[in-house]
C-alpha cells in the first residue's frame, strides 16, 4: 500500500508525468469551462476539434515535422502497422528489407511476409540481440519498398545511434520505445509509427508520420481502416478517434516543450541513463546486457549472473516502491525502463538500492 | 463559460455518468495505493490484470454472457469490425446477409461487398430510414455467411425491436449504440460488437462478444490483429490492449450493477424516452422524424419543419447547458441522444426548454 507514487520502471504502458496527471485529473469533470470531460466530447466538437488540432500542431513543432509529412492518430499499437505498413507499400516492388535487432523487428518480418517478399538485411540475433548493425553489416535492396528497423528495442536495451543510408528506399521506423526522447530528422524517413504508451500518452493511441508521397500504394484487399490514403484524407477522423488519448499526448507535449523541447529531454535522459550505466559500469555484483556502444537511453537491462539473485532483487525493490525490473520473460533479468516520464530521483533511488543489494550480496 | 456539468447530448462521445468520472478523477494519480495510474499500469502487470478480469467478469455477468461466447476488448471501433466481420466470417460461403436500416449499416456493406457477395435482406433509405423493417419483410438466404443488422441507428432515432429469426444463420449485430440499455439474449447471436463511447467507456474501446464456434475462418490475408482467432487465443492481449478505457469501462459497469443491473436501465431509459416522446407527440410545433413503432430509446430524432427555426433552437439550448442538440449533417433537424449516462434532470429541462421555445415561436 503505497501512499505517494512509486518509481515506475515499466516498459510500457509506463509512467506520465506527475504534472500531467494533476491537470488530467483537475480538469476530469469539467475541461476548461465546457462543463464537460474531454472523455465526453463528441470528436466532431468545436470543443474536441481544439484540442484535436492543438496537439497535432504541438507534435509536429516539437518534433519539428516538415510539411511532406502527414501526422496520424491511429488505433491498434505497433503490431497493427506491422500489418499496415506491407498493406501501403509494399504492392511497390512486392519487396521490402527489414533488420531484425529484436522481439518487435521480428514480429514486424513475420508480418510483412504475409504480404510480400522481406529480405533480412541485418539480424542481431547471433549475439542474443546485444548489439546494433553498423551500416556497412546492413545488406540493402535497391529494389526495396522500404527497409524497416525498430529504433529502440525494449526487451535487450539497445538503440540505434543513428539512422541507416539506404539511397532511394524509403526508411520505416518503429520508434514505440523512444519518440519524443531526442531530436529526430523526421525527412530522413517515409515512416515513423509509435504506439503511445512510452512517451506519449495512455495505451490506445498510435502516431503515425507518414511522407505524403508514400500513400495511395494499399494492396486492394486493405481494410478502409488501415489505408493511409483514407485516414490521411480524413485528418485520422474517418471514425471516432481515440480522443482522450490525444487530449493526454497534448499534455505531455506541452510538458515536453515546458521541458525545454527534444533538446531539454534528450540532456534530461542521457544525464539519467549515465547514473545507472555508470554504476553498472563499476558494479563488481550487477552487470549491463547490451555492448556499450548499443546502449538504449530508454531501456537499461542487467544482469547479477544468478537468476535466483535477480528474483530477490527485482522482489525487495518492489516493496521499496522501485517497481517492474523484471526483465521481460524472453530474456530474464533485470530492466530498468527510464522514458522521459521517469525522474531524476528515480534513477538515483534504484542505484541507491542496488549500492545497498549489492552491499549485501557480494 | 460552465462552471456547473452541463447535459451533453452528444451521439458519441458522449456523456459518462458523474459518479464513474469523479472516483476515476479520485484515484488517477494513485489506484488503489499501488502507487501509480491506472494510465501507467503495464497490460501484463498483476494490478492491470486483476482490472481486466474484473472488467471482462462485470461484462460477462451484467450482460449475462453464456460460456458459448468469448469477450474481446479491442481498438479501431465499429469500422474495424466492418471489415474484420468478413475477413473473419464471409469465407464460410462467400456470402453474407445485411439489413440497411441507416447510415452505419451502409457503410458496413460497403466495406462488406470488398471481401464477398453482399445481399441486401432489407434497405429502409426508400422512407428515409424512419422504420424497421419486420420479419416478413426480410429478405434472407440460408447460405448466408451470417446475417447482418444494426440494432440502433443513431442519426435517425430508429431501434430494432425485436431479433430477426434466421434459421442456422449466424447473426451479427452492431449495437454500438444501444449495447447495455437493456437486456438482450446473447445467446441468439453470433457476435455483437460496440464502440465503447456510447454506453460503455472513453472512445478507443470496442467490445466484441463472439460465438466460439465462429473462429478461425478468416482469409489468408487477414492481418494478424484483425483475426478474432489471435484475439481469442491471446484473450485480447496480442498486444497492448486499451487499458485505460478497460478501467473505465469497469467503473460504469459497476455504476450499472448499482442501478439494478440491465432491468434497472431499461426501466429508467424507457422513462426517459418517454419524456420527451410524449411531449413530442402533443407538441404543436415539434415532430418526431421516425415512425413511433420505431422510435429508438437511445436517440431522438425531431424536426419543427422549418430549418432556420431548428438551427435557432439548438443555438439557443447551447446556450442553455442542453448542448449537441444538432441533428446529423446527413439529415439535419434535431437529435438528443439520451445514453445511459444522461439523468432523467436532463430530459426534463430540454422539454421544459422546449416548451418555453415552443410558446415564443408558435
Amino acid at each position: 500500500m503505497f501512499t505517494e507514487r512509486i518509481y515506475n520502471f515499466s516498459a510500457g504502458p509506463s509512467m506520465l508525468p506527475e504534472e500531467v496527471l494533476q491537470k488530467a485529473a483537475s480538469e476530469l469533470l469539467n475541461y476548461g469551462g465546457t462543463g464537460t470531460s474531454v472523455m465526453e466530447m463528441s470528436h466532431r466538437s468545436k470543443n474536441f476539434l481544439a484540442i484535436f488540432e492543438e496537439t497535432k500542431h504541438l507534435l509536429k513543432s516539437v518534433l519539428n515535422v516538415p510539411d511532406s509529412h502527414e501526422i496520424l492518430f491511429l488505433q491498434g499499437g505497433a503490431s497493427m502497422q506491422f500489418s499496415m505498413i506491407p498493406l501501403n507499400l509494399i504492392g511497390k516492388t512486392g519487396k521490402a528489407d527489414y533488420a531484425i535487432t529484436g522481439n518487435f523487428s521480428k514480429l514486424a518480418v513475420k508480418e510483412g511476409k504475409r504480404y510480400g517478399d522481406i529480405h533480412i538485411a541485418a539480424d542481431t540475433e547471433d549475439e542474443n540481440n546485444t548489439y546494433i548493425p553498423r551500416q556497412g553489416d546492413l545488406s540493402l535492396s535497391s529494389d526495396a519498398s522500404y527497409f524497416h528497423y525498430c529504433a529502440n528495442n525494449t526487451i535487450y536495451g539497445t538503440e540505434w545511434d543513428y539512422v541507416p543510408e539506404t539511397g532511394d528506399v524509403p526508411i520505416v521506423s518503429d520508434m514505440s520505445s523512444n519518440i519524443l526522447s531526442k531530436s529526430i530528422d523526421v525527412a530522413k524517413y517515409g515512416i515513423i509509427y509509435a504506439g503511445a504508451q512510452k512517451n506519449m500518452a495512455p495505451a490506445g493511441l498510435t502516431a503515425v508520420i507518414i511522407d505524403k508521397a508514400l500513400i495511395g500504394q494499399e494492396m486492394a484487399h486493405t481494410p478502409t481502416m488501415l489505408s493511409y490514403k483514407t485516414q490521411v484524407e480524413k485528418d485520422s477522423m474517418y471514425n471516432t478517434p481515440p480522443t482522450y488519448n490525444i487530449y493526454m499526448l497534448g499534455l505531455v507535449l506541452k510538458w515536453i516543450k515546458a521541458k525545454g523541447g527534444l533538446a531539454g529531454m534528450a540532456n534530461y535522459n542521457a544525464e539519467k541513463a549515465k547514473i545507472l550505466y555508470d554504476y553498472l559500469d563499476e558494479s563488481a555484483l550487477f552487470k549491463g546486457c547490451a555492448r556499450p556502444e548499443a546502449r538504449s537511453l530508454m531501456n537499461v537491462t542487467f544482469v547479477t549472473g544468478d537468476p535466483e539473485l535477480d528474483a530477490s532483487f527485482a522482489k525487495e525493490a518492489e516493496a521499496r516502491g522501485l517497481s517492474n525490473l523484471k526483465g521481460h520473460r524472453n530474456v530474464g533479468g533485470m530492466r530498468a525502463s527510464i522514458y522521459n516520464a521517469m525522474p531524476m530521483e528515480g534513477l538515483q533511488t534504484l542505484v541507491a538500492f542496488m549500492k545497498e543489494f549489492e552491499a549485501k550480496h557480494r
